[in-house]
């Protein structure tokens, strides 16, 4: 397995990192995780959008052309005949001291890692998380960045609790993202997804989804729920059924004819 | 100068960590500022005591016993010569897969960085952060963790405003703390500081502080601010006095007798 760090090709194993990385000292940095299938390394410009905006939030300034980074993104894929599974772009701010404060050069991280395998398939069994809230009031909801410990803190719950995947509540208790995927719901017959005001990252296949089905953002409180006749997650390696959340089964707890059509705009 | 990287003290300028660190990838991690004065380490058992804290929280076991992390800490002072500055030791839960689930065995990784110089001193002219809030809904909040672009913001945000640093408002409008340090007001005569439920850090010196001088923990919100007859910020590395908030100056502007006992029970 090779990476493609800093602009060679690199083995896996010896693939590293200055220690001063602000990626890794104060999480100071973003990534995309970005779906392989049949060779082909999907919505290379919708991610390459996304990682920009995320960049323009956190003033991280990217050295690199679009083009060099999509031609990072193929050729990694490439060197590692990798078909199906999924690629993962990490930028950082680069090396930097001690402290908050960026340096007055910033030199950027750029890391790509290749993972083959399907990812997980089949219906998700959900809780809600109670131990954390994602934070809608801080610009970071609306980035992939990496300080992801909140996601992280509420996936461990949901495993401890004997669930696949926690539901983050936002901090005025409307449900926002599952803890790397976004929401769909049926309600009354309607597609809805929570706004990215309530805390929803901006997901790409999500995007794809609203632009194609004309879903509609509502805010979602945790009551909706069980009112919902399907429910699926969505993220850019797939489509999931949302089965069950506490315990109890959801909508028809089969795929319906929404989540039929989600996996098919996913598929394009 | 040498840093201390997984049981070896190696370049500063040639430290590297593996590529697929969780500490880079996820903000998987801990973190302590501990200063160095007269040669000395500063407050370790507390240092320590606040780490495994942490670790506690985010379930990260440490392979390490308290009395090998404060032999490296000190090992690293000695090393370096560092008579006055900073040791920051990182903690993070190693390298791991793609993916926020942590693998069924974990190898820690342990870098303890030194940083020679004096702190900045003098007063702290301070906005009122607008463009983040701290989640005090998050365990996060409560912990030291590599998770810190919302700190990183509500700093730069201070910067573009022209100030040195920003005090963060939790999501319910409640001053939590400064970006990298606690606040003390004097309101009516008396000590207090912003609970841990609000959102401030548990800070070593804060601690220090609190039962030195028996500080009250108060809810404050903005409108107390100007209300203060004296304000100081305090961290690891010091006190300073806080002397102006959205360029209104605070209390008497200079340092008071509450101000300076603090500064004491930091010299300690």
């Amino acid at each position: 397995v090779k990476v493609y760090l800093n602009g060679a090709f690199v083995a896996a194993a010896e693939a590293r990192i200055d220690a001063s990385d602000r990626g890794l000292s104060l999480g100071d940095g973003l990534f995309e995780t970005i779906a392989v299938a049949g060779g082909r390394v999907k919505r290379i410009p919708a991610h390459l959008a996304r990682l920009k905006a995320g960049a323009q939030i956190l003033d991280l300034r990217l050295p690199w052309l679009e083009a060099e980074l999509a031609a990072a993104l193929e050729g990694t894929a490439a060197v590692n005949r990798l078909s199906a599974g999924a690629l993962r772009l990490t930028v950082t701010r680069g090396p930097g001291p001690r402290g908050l404060s960026p340096p007055a050069k910033c030199y950027p991280t750029l890391l790509i890692a290749p993972h083959s395998g399907a990812p997980p398939a089949g219906p998700v069994r959900a809780v809600i998380a109670t131990e954390t809230r994602r934070n809608e009031r801080s610009p970071l909801a609306r980035i992939k960045c990496l300080s992801s410990l909140d996601n992280l803190l509420a996936r461990r719950e949901a495993i401890k609790r004997g669930a696949d995947d926690a539901l983050l509540l936002n901090t005025q208790g409307r449900v926002a993202e599952a803890t790397a995927s976004n929401l769909f719901l049926v309600l009354e017959g309607e597609l809805v997804t929570p706004p990215v005001a309530d805390g929803a990252l901006p997901g790409v296949v999500r995007a794809a989804i609203v632009a194609a089905l004309g879903a509609r953002e509502q805010s979602i409180a945790p009551e909706d729920l069980s009112r919902a006749s399907q429910a699926f997650l969505t993220n850019a390696l797939g489509v999931r059924v949302l089965g069950a959340i506490d315990g109890r089964p959801l909508g028809e707890g089969k795929p319906g004819p929404a989540f039929a059509k989600a996996a098919a705009v996913w598929a394009r």
